[in-house]
């Protein structure tokens, strides 16, 4: 048996997330199956770094998968990518790694990016890929608010009900809200983040855009440790999973991945 | 009877192009059928500042159009969003200009983007959105070779059969290749472009950055002012025709365009 990390790159929409789930269609299925048939149909477990919901993007989701194959890594790579069509899943590099290596517990950070359209007009391009956001929002007053969630914190505020995570205590290392004309992106990194994390610290950022909460508000929320104080959720169309860092970037092994 | 510009972003894929043909749905037959809900189901007629071919996507298209009504503009791009609707076309601004303003003559400048994805592993989040190319590119050399055509030439070599210009010479003021990671942009602007003119320049950076070519010959292909000189036409859907430049920032005027 190897052990080999894939990294994925798929399009949320009309998943139910990465999860399986009898609701319907996974992208953990969609990979599982691909993979059983390079294992001669037997049952594999794929283990992602992070589980996406409903909707969410990712360009850089990290899985690590046990298969019985003497083929190289890019023929698996290849093979995979044959057989999740026509899903909307890709593999973008895959490596062999040793079989202690664990996409989720071996991450050291994981990167998100959230992506607003901030006009009046329908979005046509970006549809399905970002949060359409009709009022003037004031990306600095953002900025602002985002910086006072920076650094080690209780986020229970702004944390997802459902929310398996035993402590609330994460470390956020950046939050960043960047403008370029009508697109306003939110870049956040920590070494993980609670269920509905980034999309509830959105949520929040966007009010403070608006104008209908002083920056200084998010500071309260948060101490407040409270998720009724915090935010709408902002949407899942809006927000990728870009990146996940290890001790070692595995991917660069992968001589065929740019 | 007062004249509106319209800044336009559609979603090529699923068009016959811009231009109305039997063959299909165009953008002018979606934009001027919503007009014409402006104009009591009057016939109207839409101009745009290029005449984008079928696949190719567009940010910010220009188009004027004739309409005999009271509506202040905000309205006007309203009312035509809801009633392009589902067709991914949107109208970003809109705007009234003098009798006299033009789209396409009035131009003094013309931008357009076009996207490839240099990879191995399928496309997902860029699908239909760029052009897919396999084998490593070097940007470096596809930039020399690009500063070759700069400048005002005769561009026969890089034009279409189809093309009805009276004349091939054409002041190339940008051809700009940028790589982000997998990515690489090719900017390029111009008073005009011949039909397929940058489709064909990219079809042309695509053979040197694979090293088919010498970036030199891309200046033989030009003065050789021969169609069959140069490499094949890239597809369409990994252009977008992003700006149009006039002598006034018309669409400044349009106060809830960010």
């Amino acid at each position: 048996m190897r052990r080999f990390a894939l990294l994925v790159e798929y399009r949320g929409g009309g998943f139910v997330g990465w999860q399986r789930q009898d609701s319907g269609v996974s992208v953990q299925e969609v990979l599982e199956t691909a993979a059983g048939h390079l294992a001669g149909g037997q049952k594999v477990e794929c283990v992602a770094a992070g589980r996406t919901d409903a909707g969410v993007h990712a360009l850089g989701q990290v899985v690590h998968v046990d298969l019985d194959t003497d083929l190289p890594p890019v023929r698996v790579r290849e093979a995979l990518n044959f057989h999740t069509r026509p899903h909307p899943v890709s593999v973008r590099a895959a490596v062999e790694v040793a079989p202690s290596w664990h996409a989720r517990f071996s991450a050291r950070g994981r990167a998100y990016e959230y992506r607003i359209v901030n006009r009046v007009p329908r979005l046509v391009l970006e549809e399905g890929r970002a949060w359409h956001v009709r009022p003037a929002l004031d990306e600095g007053a953002m900025q602002t608010a985002a910086a006072l969630l920076l650094g080690k914190h209780d986020f229970s505020s702004f944390r997802a009900a459902s929310c398996q995570a035993r402590s609330a205590l994460r470390t956020l290392d950046r939050l960043e809200v960047v403008r370029e004309g009508e697109t306003i992106r939110v870049f956040a990194e920590a070494r993980s983040f609670l269920h509905h994390q980034v999309r509830n610290m959105v949520g929040s950022l966007r009010l403070v855009g608006e104008g209908r909460w002083a920056a200084s508000r998010v500071a309260e929320v948060l101490a407040a440790r409270d998720r009724t104080k915090a935010g709408p959720t902002a949407p899942a169309e809006g927000l990728c999973f870009v990146r996940v860092d290890y001790e070692d970037d595995v991917f660069s092994r992968d001589r065929e991945t740019p």
